[in-house]
């Protein structure tokens, strides 16, 4: 998929809204409908737009419901300024091992002293700056690329419907300790949901109590 | 501007067109309308809602033609995965100082041996690559501010009209050398104006010819 068939996709809101559910969990079409209050018919046109540029898939459980789910993993950038208008999708390298480097290097002294005046100069910066965002690019497509991958392997720790939660809970967990409240709000769920997550979560030794407040041990 | 209202204008291929070409040079609505085969009443659309949105600015020249030019400097950023859907617009971090530090290093290493076990884990390495994803978020937004500010003192270096076409091939030659015809591509302008340019840019000395192929001085 290139950067122009993305941003159509992405110039709708409807569509948007859709896209930011589905990374939540796996929905069928009558629960969207009435999640975003809007037909049935424009969440099916919707999301046809989407499967057929391969962003959405479906699947049928056992009840024979249609489950559909985000199926790509990628990047969309746009760079806008009074001398440039770059668009830039790409998926998530894996080919750039920086697993086995404990830090990513770039250099950013960018100054040149070549004795060409000062034209010449600030061309040769230029294309030093230009080098740089595409290497910043690259890392970040890997980060992208661990983010997901990750993020499968948390979820995939627990059994049940509500794998993604427990993902969910547990990653805003790790960025700092809270309580019921601060969490439901955090991970945009009830607090309701969030208190049976975090008792789970507790109850495989995952996480510990500390008062009112939850955190991972330490 | 946020994601949403920038995603609604980039979601139309003509103003993506036009923004195409108002990051080469400023332009006014005749030549915008003859360049895209599209009826000048629909770009005078395009360049209002661009202009509301205080993406494009016009000026009027000494011969009362009113000019366009994009008038921002944003970036954008949307990742997309089965657990995520996010979107992120910010304009450059000049806060971001990384003009004093010679190495923009970010830790790449997010393994961990907390004692939680396996999921515990998994949390805090995602918490990690979240962090990760920041930093070189914010590196970008800095390479992006730096990179309009070397292209506009770029540009102030040449007077007269042609300032702009003289930028742009400096700073292609400092990608590499090349010939008028790798040059007129790789600049996406005709030979004859590429040619004339070389030619000037040699004659106050930025540049030297070797051969059939230009360079920068060594």
């Amino acid at each position: 998929m290139d950067s122009a068939e993305l941003l159509d996709l992405l110039g709708n809101a409807n569509r948007r809204r859709i896209l930011q559910l589905l990374a939540h969990k796996p929905c069928y079409v009558t629960e969207i409908s009435e999640y975003l209050s809007v037909s049935p018919k424009a969440v099916i046109d919707h999301l046809e737009k989407l499967e057929r540029a391969g962003l959405v898939e479906s699947r049928v459980d056992d009840q024979r419901r249609k489950y559909f789910h985000i199926a790509r993993n990628l990047r969309l950038e746009v760079n806008v300024s009074p001398y440039e208008f770059g668009t830039k999708s790409a998926y998530p390298a894996s080919a750039v091992d920086v697993t086995t480097c404990r830090y990513v290097s770039i250099e950013t002294d960018v100054t040149d002293d070549s004795g060409g005046g000062e034209a010449t100069d600030l061309a040769v910066q230029l294309n030093r700056l230009q080098d740089l965002e595409t290497e910043l690019s690259m890392a970040q497509r890997w980060v992208h690329g661990r983010l997901t991958e990750v993020m499968e392997e948390l979820t995939e720790q627990f059994e049940g419907e509500d794998s993604r939660l427990l993902g969910d809970v547990l990653s805003t967990l790790a960025a700092g300790s809270g309580t019921v409240e601060d969490l439901s709000r955090r991970v945009e769920a009830p607090p309701e949901v969030v208190g049976e997550a975090l008792q789970r979560l507790a109850e495989e030794g995952v996480i510990v109590r500390d008062g009112q407040e939850w955190r991972l041990p330490e």
